[in-house]
């Protein structure tokens, strides 16, 4: 397994494309394309938010019921969310659109839309932003960079990623990109995210990959606990590396499952650490609960604590308020055996509470740790054997800043 | 049923003192008493914090198992949550020392700390606060105002209200005091706060009406998600209004819990008002959802969102994040039924959204109405015949400020 450049267009048979339709942002490339040379099995997970938009919806369908796609048009800028019947029928103008170009059926086009919720996008910007994506794909890492580039809202850095790996003396290789910076909360698939691989498998272990692989991933990070009306992550698998195709969890199916989860949770973690507003990654181990789900929930609660977040950015080490996120996690725990401990890449890990009671810690030490770009808490339960850890960042003002006034 | 003037000294044979004892802040009160001349019944609900504070544990045994309560001590500065065995022992002497000298015992003095979480409380200040509470106890209006004071941390305004009502021909007063500012997150009785009155009442009656009455004023606000350590609404029923003893829910009874939920409701709006940061009181109402819980969830999901309080703080009528946040509360409903408005204390009803999409009103008067001090988003779901108010703030600079640093 080895991490390779590029992104969408890292496996074979797959092109990308980007296009400046001019959706709401100007001058700047806001719609892009994946497509597979031959169709793919595809698979996907969803918002759990009850308001879909109008392209959730779309492709919830269309990976229901059709076994294969060929492309994925995505758009940013505006989310085709609480749009009504006007932007059903926009999205499927969307499909239907580069499905003429590109000579398949809407029905192989799965699509993406991210942005301001409540506005209807131009059927003309996007009429024109097709023929401009058909005329751009290509197989390069630059095309699949572009992409990437193009589905930014807020997001300040680009998030691709790509890893190689073997299945029985083939090389396959996955790729992926994704975007999201605020309204991120740990409950699905958060964002939006494309992956694609040359990988033969089934449709059906292709989404068993596909949940187990963003529980550990994208459902645990948050930025500011709002789960979007439009996170999508789908993956588009077209075999063209020849592998034996995989059909049950055999031994294939663990190292394809390894670099999905791989390739989801460094996606994930850029998502993180690029937080709107965020000055650091915020990483949360929860050591020996009773249980994966106990850890989970105790690590998330502490992710997402404004307070613990704020004080993440004051380099502040006010450990009372992760303990007491710990303590309205939802679970039951004897915080008078809990340990805490917090460490940076630059310096060693630091004791800050002992059973449950602050330990006599340098200050200067603490505070210069949570001044890292990357901070570390760790909360060590002592009550069982399982572990779980969630990506974060801190809550700055500029949070305040990009949110008090995103639509203008 | 009338407001009157006061807090905690309103009803007959209630005393209060404060004093600067020095626990943390320096040169202000940070002690208060609130005494009653004859031992009264009492009730109380607390956090549902896993990590409970020494004098919350402290209370919930009193009132288990003690009929009645003579006094509550409060202190501000440190919240003796997260100090072991030392922090309950402090704790217990907290409660000794101020029974000594008002010549009561122990087990009959409630306890209630706020402040920063970890540190341990300095006996000698306990002692010396506990002289100068005895020395000043006293049933004036201004006593219990600075006992309100004196219990403030990063509040801004001084919590306390009181009304008059009768009950078969006599005079009743209650009053109570609240401080609370941040990490105030609606999940049980989420603050300190007191009420005395001089009904009288059974401790099950009055402790059935304390429930009742912290279901639609406390749980339903939010300022930052975090529930606290700390967490105590205790009230003391002393009986001197003469009034036929409530002893079961008969209209008295009504009446009692219509004053207690008026109260309830007052203190709770002012510490949503006074959020860490806040510029203004966000009030959500939810209409027509299937059941009241529903409605709850709904109203508290909105409340809560980051998102939505920092585009109130914008005065920005991003109408998108208030059905986002509506559509992760849990609840299942019709998006496209949906209809929300926005009104303020000087602007009309504005309709932003009818049947889930946009409506053509004007961004100018929508602005104009998110600026006002008071601002209230209504929803009405259409499913149902159920409906809840929550309260919150916006999010702002000043809450980063606030706590970006809160230690030091």
């Amino acid at each position: 397994m080895k991490k390779i450049e590029g992104g969408v267009t890292a496996a074979k048979g797959f092109l990308a494309a980007s296009a400046k339709a001019g959706i709401k942002y100007q001058g700047r490339e806001d719609m892009a394309l994946v497509y597979s040379e031959v169709s793919a099995v595809s698979a996907g997970t969803f918002t759990t938010n009850v308001v879909k938009a109008a392209p959730v919806k779309w492709d919830i369908k269309l990976i229901q019921e059709q076994e294969k796609a060929h492309a994925v048009v995505l758009n940013s800028g505006i989310a085709n969310a609480c749009t009504g019947a006007e932007g059903v029928a926009v999205n499927e103008y969307m499909a239907q659109t580069i499905a003429t170009e590109l000579g398949i059926k809407k029905e192989q086009v799965l699509t993406a839309s991210t942005g301001v919720i409540g506005m209807q996008i131009d059927r003309t910007k996007l009429y024109k932003g097709s023929i401009l994506l058909k005329e751009g794909l290509s197989d390069t890492i630059e095309a699949g960079t572009a992409a990437a580039q193009a589905i930014m809202t807020t997001d300040t850095i680009c998030k691709q990623c790509a890893v190689e790996f073997e299945l029985g003396g083939k090389t396959v290789h996955m790729g992926g990109m994704s975007k999201g910076s605020g309204m991120i909360h740990p409950n699905m698939a958060t964002m939006l995210g494309v992956v694609t691989t040359d990988a033969a498998i089934s449709k059906e272990i292709l989404s068993k990959a596909l949940s187990a692989a963003v529980k550990t991933s994208f459902n645990m990070i948050s930025v500011d606990r709002d789960t979007s009306t439009n996170d999508s992550y789908l993956i588009l698998a077209n075999g063209l590396a020849g592998n034996a195709k995989i059909t049950e969890e055999n031994e294939d199916y663990e190292v394809f499952l390894e670099a999905l989860h791989m390739l989801s949770q460094n996606l994930a973690k850029m998502m993180a650490q690029d937080g709107e507003g965020a000055t650091r990654l915020l990483e949360v181990e929860v050591w020996n609960a009773n249980s994966v789900e106990e850890a989970q929930l105790l690590a998330k609660s502490v992710i997402t604590s404004n307070l613990v977040k704020t004080a993440v950015f004051g380099s502040d080490a006010n450990w009372g308020r992760i303990l007491c996120a710990l303590g309205y996690a939802g679970v039951s725990f004897d915080p008078e055996k809990v340990d805490l401990y917090i460490e940076s890449e630059t310096d060693d890990r630091l004791q800050l509470v002992q059973d449950g009671v602050g330990t006599a810690y340098s200050e200067e030490i603490a505070s210069r740790i949570l001044s890292a770009s990357k901070v570390t808490i760790i909360a060590d339960i002592k009550a069982g054997e399982e572990s779980a850890t969630a990506w974060g960042c801190d809550l700055t003002y500029d949070y305040i800043k990009i949110n008090g006034d995103y639509r203008s």
